[in-house]
């Protein structure tokens, strides 16, 4: 067992505050993890404010992890102190059922374990996340940053980036698909650069005109404002793939729209019922809707390596620990470009009582 | 041109009654044939009724036709008088367009031409369907039906039958799927036979424990029912495949809950807004919601082979064209295991004023 400095929630809605949490003693399969940086996540907020009701204080958040291996236990065969590694969503999973096999542990069947408020498989003690200096982590939930990959940046690609990397691949995004992307924040970003690194044509849609010169930069070669009737009515059919990152309840039929034949519209963000969906919009032209939930462990490093590869890069703003309340606010008021990452070397030298 | 007897609507609502009605003079790469027996859709009811407000009058209805050729024009390769023959919802489209192309007329960029209620390509006049003696098609639009298929029972293949047929072979259905299907109607049934057919394990879920026996009888070999809670709950994640055939709005969501890890539920009734969707049921185990219409020609004769191989029928009653009014209503009061197919010789004889 040992102890570090850690930012955490005591109860909900209440501001984060420095504390002290225990970290457990490496396990045989274990890896500990000095931690650089840490990505803000969206259900970091969430999770502090106990929005799905399922928050166990006090919760340190963070599943965008990004540091150094400090040490490792006797069975861990791939890392050695001093490697760049990263963590994600997940710490452990079953391992054994037919989705762990098909590396997609984030359906694993018993249900995954989260890297905060999950519960440890074998203590059965809640999971704290990246909002802190070190963890330890079960090699096989451990990934490797590639040495061409900023360390600084790498964080909202564990999270964001794998969240729209998982359909772009399950649908073979790629030279010649017509994608779109519906919302411009921290997945919708993200989802803009890797189609268009996919070799995409891709434009956003959006309700904001504002976004446009936005967009444009990330790489999309088109901007549909989604309030524009008759703008819409003109890209009727015209998609293969739509990215949806809505967050919350919407109607996706203006979307659907805009699928041709055999395409496909997929959800990211919005967890609860949406407003109602026309059969006939799915009927003709064998249009679907699908939703997908973060993506498994051989994707998130198929992620970083292409990242690596292709200089594919989060926007990220980089504040250091004692900003975090201001970042949570900022974030849930949309008021930043794209994710906010944590210098974690900033909670070093915190004095807790 | 010619003319031959059919039955047919001239309002909407009225009963359909005796007249006369004209054929078309041959073209170059027209089929003439002599219906024998034509099946009756739901959809023929919705025409009559100008249920979806583009119903021309007189309209005569029938898109499940079988009969045999009379004659041809002098560029048809592929039939000669005699031929047993079939025609389902399409009678030509544009045949350039890349649908068209991939053999999937019914999604035809510039729409295909039905069966009935459409448009000529040539003439602009409605054309008029298989509640009649001979009908006049396109080559390209004419199905050969196998030596070992019942003419009596084919007719409903060409609709109901290739409803379900598309996705079933879309989507891979075969030995070892776990298929359900919701709705033990025309649609349903043909669902079960050739679902079972394929190899793939079948439950019906239904409303009504009075199926059950039916469903068995069809093939299934679990019935499930969707008013049981705990029925339900015991099947979470049991199926891979869902044909949705219920014709109204209704809540999918029940249904989602049941599919595994990429499984897909396919509506192929409800053309209108259906109850809320839940996101998260779709993001959780990467489900998908589509929709398919009817089918192209290259599957439709597919299914008219696989019939003829694998002894698969539709379940029907067979009534002459005297008894198509009293069939309509029995019909509309979901009285009739499964479908009605009219034996279009008892046309012959009308006399029409």
């Amino acid at each position: 067992m040992s102890t570090c400095n850690a930012y955490g929630a005591c109860e909900a809605h209440a501001d984060l505050t420095p504390m002290r949490i225990e970290r457990r003693a490496l396990r045989a399969d274990d890896v500990a993890i000095v931690i650089d940086y840490c990505g803000i996540c969206h259900s970091d907020a969430h999770a502090v404010h106990n929005d799905w009701g399922s928050t166990v204080y006090p919760c340190v958040p963070g599943h965008e992890i990004v540091g150094r291996v400090s040490a490792v236990g006797p069975r861990v065969t791939r890392f050695k102190p001093g490697d760049r590694v990263a963590v994600g969503c997940l710490v452990d999973s079953c391992q054994t059922c037919p989705s762990c096999e098909d590396g997609q542990q984030q359906n694993c069947t018993q249900g995954p374990t989260a890297t905060y408020n999950g519960r440890d498989r074998h203590t059965r003690e809640t999971t704290l996340g990246g909002y802190s200096e070190s963890i330890v982590v079960r090699e096989e939930f451990v990934l490797r940053v590639p040495a061409a990959l900023d360390m600084r940046y790498a964080g909202p690609l564990l999270c964001a980036g794998i969240t729209v990397w998982t359909p772009l691949r399950r649908y073979g995004v790629g030279a010649g698909s017509r994608v779109a992307v519906v919302g411009l924040g921290g997945l919708g970003h993200m989802a803009v650069k890797l189609a268009v690194a996919l070799g995409a044509q891709v434009t956003v849609i959006t309700t904001s005109a504002s976004k446009a010169d936005d967009a444009r930069a990330l790489g999309a070669s088109d901007v549909l404002l989604s309030k524009d009737p008759k703008a819409m009515q003109a890209a009727a059919s015209r998609f293969d793939f739509i990215l949806d990152t809505i967050p919350t309840k919407h109607n996706v039929n203006p979307y659907l729209m805009l699928l041709g034949r055999n395409g496909v519209l997929v959800l990211v963000g919005a967890l609860e019922p949406l407003e109602a969906v026309h059969g006939a919009l799915l009927v003709m032209n064998n249009r679907s809707i699908t939703g997908s939930l973060i993506g498994g462990l051989p994707a998130t490093q198929e992620l970083l390596d292409f990242c690596a590869e292709h200089n594919v890069l989060p926007d990220c703003e980089i504040v250091d620990v004692h900003g975090i309340n201001a970042a949570f606010r900022r974030m849930q008021a949309n008021d930043v470009k794209y994710r906010f990452v944590i210098d974690m070397a900033s909670l070093r030298d915190v004095k807790v009582d």
